[in-house]
This record gives structure tokens, C-alpha cells and sequence, in this order.
């Protein structure tokens, strides 16, 4: 519950900043981020830059905006939830009817008390965002409107951290996640807080079989910006990969599929998960919604699938005002941490393992096995003698685990214990 | 539904006529189908030609049949019902006693009201087929049975219509189906009437990316014949084929698989039912009956399966003189019309797309995806969406109907706007 | 039924022998076996010897046992029960009190009226069995236990018989079954007895298409023992292998899979089964236990699965004293040994059958379909022709089987009468 605790910490910090796909509530998220983790680097790609099939766009700054009445009073108010603004509005200062304010206003008429997350991005515009209740409520009146941004050329911002092997190897562990949600906790400060998190921990180690890239970047434009520097490299090295997303509430956990669910990424979190949480929810790739669109897509067809607590989409308090501090957890939080350090531990310890002799080896003369023979009494030894049974060299753990249905968690010892007495070896 | 309808009239037309696996009656019937498709040529191979392990056996006709009591009177008349008559049975011009004639009559004694239809195509005798009920109640008395038919050398009787791709390619889906059953509506009248308004279809389509080759036989010794002649191109060249029989009643749908049910054919029927009647029955290869049986031999190998309203040998009425023109509709036939139009549709336009940029394209910029974004707010974009994550060259149009859970049908305007937005390419 | 009383008659002679992995207990019993089987060959192997990670021990013989009370009365006593002592128990002569004696006794307090089968092969230490009732019921006394035995160098003694073809093949079946358990029934001389018949049946067979080798060994020491001697061998001609144990009893059969299921030892086990007993238990590999542990060990790899009746640790007088006579019978042997005679009779026909004409034969012409045609009139000609119809030189006589639901047994005459008239083939 420690690093739970920590990591909602980090949360509260990072949750009033307007952050946006750019612009500087991006980068000081960065830079709180860097707090935790300071190998952390940042990277700017300038507006215009060709990225595939898309451009990367102008900067979005915004310093205030408001609504007054004819009276002079706030009626809403950016410095209040900066959810009241729609993302990329261009800057506006003017008196309008309530007939010319209305169509200004988006709200969530489903949920009439919560005020919507809406952005345009790549269509200039401006507008509001309110609850239901209040656009009922707006009486005729003169308003004055008024948004103080900035949209011109300037940069992409993201962040980028690198933890190499401990043993010189090239294959990677992925993990990315976004930091372009304004203030809204589960989706989308969990997903930057936990990763943090885990890089630290990653740091920390003092054995790493594999190299570990963990970037923090806008959805959509900043996994395509990345893939467009990195791809090559990334097919060549990348072994498996989560997108980081919704980890920080308490109600369940989800699992959200490659594109056909067959990756080593995917036997990792399936694995995982089944022994953690059994009753978390399974979602195939058509109910993919974040950056593993990007990942997954043919052509780039990295191994990366989701993690998640409650799923993106699939509570009623995302993309809302609702998605706030009281909605995630410490032990949410580290509920989400656990599964992904149990992943990450599984993975670097994950082998195909061969027995060394034929038939069965005698483990009793090596103290691993009863020396009385009676029925009933060989439950430790049978862990052992199934794992021998299926150590082939072709199973790996997870295939083992699943098999013989001990978790790779529990495995690990008795991997330990056999390779003590060189009754198997790493074969891969 | 007026094709239902015109379906239907074609088929009352062709029902007095008496059809065996020889002889004038099925030469009769496709001249009367040749007035829907003029394009039809047709076919006589001789009596004693070896097909396979076969024979072309010699041709029957029959002129008049009946059964007279000591009164003179008729009892049985093959002018009211062509059924009276056992297939293939000699001329027989003699007066028995109730004990002699007993044994020349067929009944179905588990449908005591109905006249069961009998063939000896390989056996010469001769016979007669009455109700149950009749027979029950047959005096002892002398009777004059008389039967005006010959048996001699003669030809097999068959129509071929071929019509070619308009694009040149040699490729070919096949229809198979059957002209040598007496006067029965669904089993079968329905499959050479329905076929040939499909085959009237396909000659007025502007575009055809297959050739289709549909044949009008006398079930099992025709398709052996058919086969002894063109076996090796229809090897080479059929993608897809489909055995239309028992097309004409209203009660369900029905697919009967190929040998293994994995071919081209077993795939586009599976899935245009799926949609267009998921209650549909399913057979297995066991339950074929009808020239599936020569297709799918072992060494012939062609891609065949069926789709039926009710399966033959899986309705009561099935081979008897209740399958009649009041078993059958214009609704019935107009169904199963539909649902081999919408096959060969899918089948034209099934392709392997693959998408032309890396990582999802920006649909925003070209108009097909909506500009502001707020969660609920991405219907239409999704089927675009689900349909280029899964465009990755390796699956065709029905197997990204059967991920997503759209049909092909519904697919074909997404497929055409990103085709002309130059987002996909056929890479087969 | 008479074989399986004979099988019966076996078991009971040599129930009362103390058998253990070494001594004379074994060469008693493999020379009672030799009664039914003369063909059957004795090997010794020294004390000592290397086999694998293993080492032959030593050879244990016990000429009597028992504990006496101050008055001089035995209340346990070898001679009454073998199960008494602790199998490969050292001498001991020696007065104790019942503090001293406590720890000596093993009972098995789940059931407490049973005495259990304890063995300390490999960590020399003395003991007795009892039940738990009478442990309870020990009254504070001096005891006298004697036990009468001898641990010294010697040898390991196994039984086996070669069978061979009568075609000159090299391929082999398998069998397996072990003959070191004192006085248990169903565990273990069902597995010995029934095995013994088989190999007298298959000498008497006039054909046998594969070579046959059956062993009789003790468990595990004498499976990795044999296998130290002829594993090259083994693995290049064994096409299938079970391994026989509990095949006494009437309550139910069982199967247990090799390490995958997969090899044609269980594609055989697996058919029969279904069509004798289809409610028979399935055991994956994880239920394994007996000597198929080390056949199917990673390397080793040899197809073998078993057949049982009730399986060894899973029905409560297993490894007790109430594995006695009267828990097998006539008829539960017989039931196993006639499932064992299905699949070998059933692996020795096994074939992949080819077609030899294309499309369905004519079967008429051959007398072997009705020359009447009428609904319902197929029934014979249908298994006939499901069995062509997946004769495609791919399937063997199991896959056939399973696909059309009828038994292999049922299908000899169908193939006997498809060979003669010459229509398939056996291609493999």
C-alpha cells in the first residue's frame, strides 16, 4: 500500500494541470513526472512535422477563459474545472445572445450532472462545456464570452525513458501510456502515475534480462509521432508491450486483447491476471479505444495489449467531471502496480526450461522428495514432479503455469530449487 | 418479391410434367427452363457410355399407366399423379389376382394418406405406388394392370448454362442442380427454377468477376456424367459451388457442409446466413444426400456445400405426393432466391484488402470521422475503424465480417469509401 | 466371462505372495505367470547398476515379522497380512516400550479399519503397519518386535515377452504393467494377470500385423531400468503403449492421457472407450502416477497412455489392506481385458483407406445397395458410404470412426467387404 499511496500522491499534484495533445500543461506534467524518475528525457517534435498519415498540429495554450452574465457575474469559469473549456478552442472575447451562446455549449444530456470531456482537434473552433442541468437552467440574458488561448506553431512534447539490461541483451519491454487528459484522474493520471512508478522500481533492479521503453506521450498523435521515429527498431526488439490506461479505481480488472489476443504480451497478462483476479473482465481488440490501436495496427503489429482497472469507456464517470480524485484509489493504484510488476517479474523470468536427464530424476536422493512412500503424502514433490513433466524445452512458463495451473509467482521457487540441482536448464 | 412470384408460376408450369434420370420429360422441362435463360445449350450423352464406375443407363418414357378392377374401372391412374408409377418401370400389360398384384404396390405405410415415390433405375421390374389407405381397402378381385412405357437405348439428358466473367479471369463458382424428379414441388422443382432465375440474374449483371457454370442434371447419375467430362477444369478452376435443392418452402433455412465444411463455398455460406437468418439448421457432411455426394468424393474435392429452405429427407412431405405446389411459396422461393443472390454478391466482391498507411489513417481530414470528440459520438466511424485494423491482407471481406459482426452486405459501402479514399487495396 | 474368471483364479494364487521392487517375491510371481505364458523370459539386473539418474538397490527379502506382547502373544503378525511390515524394512529383534513403538507404527488415520502399504525404498529404516483402530487400542506394555528380513546386494528382477509379427514389421505395441506389490488386488495384480492373458491370446492370434512387447517389472525402478536398456530401440518402433494397472474392479473406466493426449495409443483408447463405456473418467496427465510417468518423460516421449478401471488413487481401498480379493472380480477383469483386446484388435486393422474410383462407387452393381429406391430404405448402405466418403487416404480407421459415430469394431465387416469388391485401398 506504500507505493499506492505514493502514486495517489503524484496524482493529486498532476491533477489540476490543463494538459492537452501539446502545449505546457504537458510539460510540466513532464517535469513532476521527472520528479520520480529523472532519467526521464523530454523530446519536442515541431508543428508540421509529417508523422505517417497525419501532421503533427500547431500548440494549443490556454491561460483563462470564463462565461459572465449581464451582471458581471461568472457563470462558469475555466480556473474552476478545466473541463469547461473544449480542448484547442481558439481564443474568443465577445457579447452573444443566449441564442448565439447555446450552440457554443456541449454537455452530456445522459449524465445532466457532470460536465463533458470534448476537444476538436484538428477542426478550429470554440466552446463550452457545462452540465446538463445548467444549460436547462440559462436564463435570456446578454453573455459575455470570453477564452484566453493560443493556437500557432510550436511543438509536440513527450517524454521518454530508457532502462537498459542488466546483461546486454536487445529485446524490450514497452510500456506507454498518455499524458494529454486535463483533470480527470483515472483516465487519464493514473496510467503516467503508475508507469513512473514501475521505471523507478525498474531502475531499482539489479538483474534486468531485458531492456525496458517506457514513453509518455499524447494519444493517438504521440504513439503515431513515436512509431514514425522508432518503428524499425521497435519490430525488431519490442517482445511484449502494455498500454497504460484506467489503472487507479478499485471496482475490477481488465484485460484488452491484441489484435488476435497472441502475443507473449498477452499470455503474460492472461496468465497474470487469472491467478490474481479471476473475474476480471475480458475484452477483445474490438473493444480497443487507446494507443494499442496504433501498436496493433497491421503493418506495425507490435505485441501490445491493455491492463487496465476499470476499462476506458466502460464506467459511467469516464470522460466526465466524475472521473476525479474521489474515483481512484491508493489500493487501486497499487492494485494496478502489482498486476504490472508481477507481468514484468514473470516475463524477465520467463524461460523454456528442458530437464536435464531422462526419465524422471531421483529427487529423493537430493532431499526433494518424501523417503516414506505412502498414499497422500507427495503434495510439495507433485509441484516439482509436474513442472519436470512439462519442461520440455518447448513449454515456457507460462505455458507450464497454465498447464499444470500453479501460478508463475509460486513457480519460481521450484524453478529455483531445480536449477540448484541441475535438473534443468534455460534453453531459449 | 415478384421474382418469388415468377418463380413460383415456373414452377407450376413444370409440374405435370413426368421427369425421370432419362427420357422426354426432362428434355420438356429444360426447354421450359431455356424460356427463362435462352443461353442454356443442352446435352445428350448415350446409354451405355462409362462414367466412372458408372454406366449411362438406358432411357426411359412412359405414355400411360393405370390400374383397372374387374368393372373396368380405374383405380389407379398415372395421368392424375405421374407418382403412380414406379421410376423405371418395364411395360406390363396383365390380369392378377389381389395376391399376385400385392407385391407390385408401394406404399409408405408410416404416411398411410400419402403416394410414396419409388425408382428401380438399376433393377428392371415394375410397379405401382399408392396410398397406404388404398391399399388397405384393395377387394379380392381380378385387375388389369397396364403400363405403357419402354426402356431402351437411348441418351442422358442435360443442360449446361456458362457465363463468362467480365473481367477475364478464369475463376469459376459453380451451381449444381436437378431435373429427374416427377411431379414434387420442393424436392424438386424449387432448385432448377430458382437456379435459373439466378442464372437470368448473373447474365444481366454489368460486372462479373467470376465465370459461373450451372447445370441442370438428373441427380447422382448426371453429376457423375457431368464430372466424367470436365472434372479436371472444374478442379482447376471452381473457387465456390453450391447444390441447389429443396429451395422453396417457408419453414427455415438450412446449410449442409462440404467434407470438412472448410471451403470457400462453406465460409460465404455461413456467413450470409448468419445475418440474414442466424436460427438456420446446420448439417454436417453426414446428412448429405444429394450431389454433395459426388462433389465432395474423395479425389474430386470440389468446394460444394447447400443452403436449403427445408432439408430433403428432414420434412415429412419429403418424397412423397404431399410435396406438391401447396408445400411451396413465392415467399419460399423469393427467401432462398436471396439468400444465393447475397452469396454470389459477397463471393464478387470478397477480396483481401490491405491498408495502405501505417498506423490508423486520419479519417477526420477526409470527411469520415467526426471533428469533435466526445465519447458516444464515433457509430459509424467505428465499423470504419474495426474494418482497417483487421485489413492487414490476410483476411478477406468474409472473415472481417465474422470478427467485427457485420455482414458483408453492410460492409460493401465502408469498403468502397475507403477504397476511393485509396486508405485499402485488394492484394489478392 | 470365462477368461476373466480364469484371469481371477491367477490373482488369487498369487495374492498371498509378499512381492516388493526386488527379491523373491518377484521371481515367485513372474514364475506363476509363466504358467499361463511360457514365452516369457526372466532378467536379473545387479544391485548397483547405473540406470539413468538412478541406481539398481539393493535386493530385500523378509521371511517373517510380528510384535508380541509381554505375554507373549503376537498382536501383529507378517504371516497373517504382508502389508504389515514397511516394505524394504531392515531387521530388528528388540524389546521397547510403547513410547519407543509408537513412532514405528504407520497407520492411515482417514481409515482407520484399513492397514496401509507403506515402502522406504530409498532410506533404510524399519516399521509396521496397522489400522488406526488398533494403534489407538495399545495398552502400556514392553513389545517384542522381531522383523526377519535382509537388505543385501542382489538383483532386480523383471519378466518380459516378445511377440512378434507375423508380417515382419518392426513396428511394436507396448505393454506395461508391474508386479511389485504384496497383497493388493486391484493394485496390483489385475495389471500382471490381465496382461499375461492378453500376450497368451496374441500368441495364439494367426496374424499380427505388429510386434508386441510386453513387460512386467516393478514400478518406476523397473520401468527406468528397462528404459536404460532399450530406449533407442523402443523409440524407433513403438507405435502405441498403455500401461496396465488397476484393471480389476467393476465400478468404472478410466483413462489417463499421455503428456498431451495425442499420440495413437490414446486416439485408440480414447474410440474405444467411447463406444464400450462412454461414461468412462477422463484423466489428463496431471492425474498421472504409475510407470507412464516415466514413458512419457520429456526425452523419453514414447505414446503411451493407460486404461484402468477404477484408477489407482482414486477409489478409497487403494494402498490399503481393503484392496483385497473381493474388491475385484470376474467380471471386472473381464471388462478390462476385453477393452484392451478392442484396441489392439483395433490398432492391428488400423489403416488409412483410400478410394480407388472417383465419385461414389456403384455399390448396386455390387449387390451392396438397395435396388429399390424409397425413403428410408438406406440404413445398412449408409455406414457403407459415410465410411467412402471419408476414405480419402488422410484418415485412419479411428478418425473415421470418430467422425461418422460408428465403431471401429463395427466398421471390420464394412472394410472386409469395400477391400474384396476392391473399391478401397490401404495406403499408408
Amino acid at each position: 500500500m506504500e507505493i499506492g499511496q505514493e502514486i495517489y500522491t503524484l496524482c493529486d499534484k498532476l491533477f489540476p494541470i490543463c494538459r492537452s495533445i501539446t502545449g505546457n500543461g504537458v510539460r510540466e506534467t513532464l517535469i513532476l513526472l521527472q520528479g520520480v524518475c529523472s532519467e526521464m528525457t523530454i523530446h519536442e517534435v515541431p508543428s508540421g512535422t509529417s508523422v505517417f498519415d497525419w501532421t503533427v498540429p500547431k500548440e494549443w495554450n490556454i491561460h483563462d477563459a470564463w462565461i459572465k452574465n449581464s451582471k458581471g457575474e461568472k457563470i462558469l469559469d475555466f480556473q474552476e474545472n478545466n473541463l469547461h473549456v473544449v480542448g484547442y478552442s481558439l481564443p474568443i472575447d465577445a457579447n452573444v445572445t443566449l441564442k448565439d451562446l447555446l450552440p457554443l455549449i456541449y454537455t452530456q444530456p445522459d449524465q445532466p450532472d457532470a460536465i463533458p470531456y470534448v476537444t476538436s482537434y484538428y477542426k478550429e473552433r470554440y466552446g463550452f462545456c457545462m452540465t446538463q442541468r445548467q444549460k436547462d437552467s440559462l436564463p435570456e440574458d446578454t453573455y459575455h464570452v470570453y477564452i484566453d488561448s493560443e493556437l500557432k506553431d510550436g511543438s509536440l512534447t513527450y517524454g521518454e525513458i530508457l532502462i537498459p539490461s542488466t546483461e546486454g541483451n536487445t529485446d524490450e519491454i514497452f510500456l506507454s501510456t498518455y499524458v494529454c487528459h486535463p483533470s480527470m484522474a483515472n483516465n487519464e493520471l493514473s496510467g503516467p502515475a503508475v508507469a513512473v512508478y514501475l521505471a523507478k522500481w525498474l531502475f531499482e533492479k539489479k538483474k534486468r534480462r531485458y531492456n525496458y521503453r517506457i514513453i509518455f506521450i499524447p494519444e493517438t498523435i504521440g504513439a503515431i509521432t513515436y512509431l514514425s521515429r522508432h518503428l524499425p527498431v521497435m519490430k525488431d526488439r519490442i517482445r511484449a508491450g502494455f498500454n497504460l490506461s484506467c489503472v487507479g479505481d478499485d471496482r475490477t480488472y481488465s484485460y484488452i486483447a491484441s489484435r488476435y489476443g497472441d502475443t507473449l504480451a498477452d499470455k503474460a497478462a492472461k496468465n497474470i491476471l487469472s491467478f490474481h483476479y479471476p473475474a476480471y473482465q475480458y475484452y477483445s481488440f474490438l473493444h480497443r479505444g487507446s494507443d494499442e490501436r496504433q501498436y496493433n495496427a497491421p503493418g506495425v503489429d507490435l505485441p501490445v495489449c491493455a491492463v487496465c482497472r476499470s476499462k476506458y469507456g466502460e464506467y459511467p464517470e469516464y470522460h466526465t467531471s466524475k472521473d476525479n480524485m474521489g474515483f481512484i484509489s491508493p489500493t487501486g493504484l497499487q492494485g494496478a502496480y502489482d498486476v504490472y510488476h508481477d507481468i514484468i517479474e514473470a516475463l524477465e523470468y520467463n524461460r523454456r526450461y528442458q530437464i536435464q536427464c531422462l526419465c524422471e530424476p531421483q529427487l529423493g536422493k537430493r532431499g526433494l522428495y518424501p523417503t516414506i512412500s505412502q498414499k497422500g503424502s507427495y503434495g510439495e514433490a507433485k509441484k516439482m514432479t509436474d513442472f519436470i513433466a512439462y519442461a520440455d524445452g518447448a513449454n515456457d512458463l507460462f505455458d507450464i503455469s497454465n498447464i499444470i495451473g500453479i501460478s508463475v509467482k509460486e513457480l519460481l521457487p521450484t524453478v529455483a530449487r531445480l536449477e540448484k540441482a541441475a535438473l534443468i536448464k534455460a534453453v531459449d
